[in-house]
């Protein structure tokens, strides 16, 4: 990786260095990254960002919900701070770029300004916020999210994970539930620097992704109750197997995103069955769904048709099944002054930059709420992500790194 | 329910009596029972059984693998005992009847016996035999194979439960390893009256079924390997879902039973799903089923039905998938010795009975190894089992008991 030669430069080793000295945390058998948010793990990243914060001289405060925040601080100290990061927890089986790439660019990016010696008018602040990925407590994008008032703060404290355990007392546990109020104040803008996660910007020959948007995406579960009997003698034509009608409607809701490829997109993530015993018939599931499209009037002929073949699955079956819209999000547009910031950044630095549409959640969607935001993607070798194999070539990665210092750059001074 | 009025009478209100004791031993909020083997409320059962066999006189011991023997000494004693028996334990969403029904029907033998005065040649036995069921234990019929040494013993004492706990520590814990060697002796003959479990007897207006045998029943386990990539961007064309090819394979084996109906009986009975979280394509399934025939070559042509479909959804959906024949039962004969002796006391007491075969896995396939074994059935309302409206009607059990009754003392005479 090499640092951009017009405009201001930064140091690609360094920032490789910071990310790469971050591999082995949480490293799991499977070559992979565990780092669920909240766990010892990610206990172990945040006081990792923070040691390397706070020996670039950034101030470091922590909010009620845990988000980190290293400032850097402006000339004029009473403006609102432009903020860049991203979050430093991961899925279960995941790569080591989804999220703490954004923070340490961030980092870099603060480094790369002392480095020049160039004050800003405005203070950055580099952000980590809580529970982007939300495998371990749900929604995902919780501390955007709280800090944003798109959450209720109390709630996103009391959230439990499967086994019981909230955020507040993890928070507690791990030494990040902070004295700084969360949210309520303002920001001038935020930049957050992510791998695409789809494979085209990779296939695409650009190394720049501007984000236009985000695909608007619709969680879905599914409640099927059947009755249990003896899984031998139970005549074929009075079973009301819940197992049975659940992998129906797993199939029919992959055929709904078949179907409305290659924009549509569908997943049965979950399921969980009782008894789940041998010899006896289930009779209860929940079944766990996301659909996205990047038009909403499309993601919602999806999920009627989804909605469909779960009542088509209970006649057939001898079931009931109730289909829940539960979490949504996406479906936003970025700020149009920031992408334009973002485009001749690019072109002035001699980017192959396209602009593309999110596929995944972000933070940066939170972050609308409350200022402009905006989000730059580098490609993800063949759009693998939330995999063990997730990985970005540093060669490429360089450029959109240089269009987001350059353009915070910019918004600072502004 | 009124003793039979021919041969030797029984008390029936006394064996409802000892059944409805047990009705709240393990109790459910749904209202049925759960006393998984060597579960607290088993031992619950346990306790109950043999404080009533004490009180009767009998001579309880029990074996290395917790089986239940209560004796009622013969004249000789040094001839080989009758059995009569069944089990404690129950499903997790279960009747009260489905095991009890025969332990404390045998008990009611022995009770009626001393009531006639009639000492026998033969000793009796009363048996409970250590896990059934087998949803927390595999395979199920577990102390009935280690004492037919069908089941090696001490693989049986190490089986663990999805917790961890092995079979030879729960006996401990609920004090129930017994001292005596574990089978390996002479047994005259095995009787077992159970609820049938389907609805075929309780619609046949016959009161008693004699078991001519057991369907053959195929255990199979089938693992799914896909590979975890983002719920959102990925294109469809490039997932490798494991749940969704678990839900394909899952109503392809539903489809087999239903094109073998009403014979042939498939079900899937459970899954596992990895990473089972949102955000994330699943890429590890272990999905459980069991299939079931009265004709072993038709269950061989299911089982290789089951075993294409797992191949189609491999192809179709990318992933990998190995589908393996875990435990099998059935496929067995009961004596026909015996058969014709219960038919015979049948037709003296003037009940009305038919022959059928069990559809589902009974301990007496397994003392068919080391002596002439039989089964009696009967009705179970509409066939429900496995399920807490599991019921039978006291009158028409009189009838199967009564037939147990003197085919038992006819042997026992013998």
């Amino acid at each position: 990786m090499t640092a951009s030669t017009t405009g201001v430069v930064f140091d690609g080793q360094r920032l490789w260095r910071s990310l790469e000295a971050t591999f082995e945390i949480g490293r799991s058998s499977d070559g992979g990254v565990s780092r669920l948010a909240l766990s010892d793990a990610e206990k172990q990243m945040r006081d990792r960002f923070v040691g390397s914060c706070e020996e670039s001289g950034l101030t470091v405060s922590v909010d009620t919900v845990g988000n980190i925040f290293a400032r850097r601080e402006g000339t004029e100290p009473q403006l609102a701070p432009v903020l860049v990061g991203s979050h430093l927890d991961s899925q279960v089986a995941a790569g080591p770029f989804d999220g703490p790439l954004g923070v340490f660019a961030g980092l870099e990016i603060a480094r790369a300004l002392d480095d020049a010696g160039i004050a800003t008018r405005r203070p950055i602040e580099i952000v980590s916020w809580t529970n982007e990925e939300g495998p371990r407590f749900a929604p995902p994008m919780m501390g955007s999210g709280a800090f944003a008032r798109v959450l209720d703060e109390a709630t996103v404290l009391a959230t439990r994970d499967p086994d019981g355990i909230s955020v507040g007392e993890e928070l507690d546990r791990i030494g990040y539930r902070g004295a700084t109020p969360c949210g309520g104040r303002d920001v001038d803008s935020y930049f957050e620097l992510h791998i695409e996660q789809s494979p085209s910007l990779d296939r695409s020959g650009c190394d720049v992704g501007i984000v236009s948007g985000g695909y608007p995406a619709q969680y879905l579960k599914v409640t099927i109750t059947g009755e249990t009997a003896h899984s031998g003698p139970t005549p074929m034509a009075e079973r009301r197997n819940a197992l049975v009608s659940g992998g129906r409607i797993a199939v029919a809701i992959d055929d709904v995103g078949r179907a409305h490829a290659p924009d549509g997109k569908t997943t049965s993530t979950g399921i969980d069955v009782w008894p789940n015993r041998p010899g006896i018939i289930p009779s209860l599931v929940e079944l766990r769904a996301d659909l996205r499209h990047p038009d909403a009037a499309e993601l919602e002929r999806m999920v009627c048709e989804a909605e469909a073949a779960c009542a088509r699955a209970a006649e057939h079956d001898g079931v009931s099944v109730r289909c829940e819209r539960t979490h949504a999000f996406g479906g936003v547009s970025f700020d149009e002054g920031l992408i334009a910031l973002l485009e001749e950044e690019a072109g002035r630095l001699g980017a192959r930059s396209v602009r593309l549409l999110s596929q995944a959640g972000h933070d940066a969607y939170n972050l609308l709420a409350v200022c402009p935001a905006a989000m730059i993607f580098c490609p993800c070798i063949e759009g693998r992500s939330h995999n063990p194999r997730e990985d970005v070539d540093p060669a490429r990665l360089a450029a959109s790194v240089g269009v987001m210092l350059n353009s915070v750059l910019r918004r600072a001074q502004a």
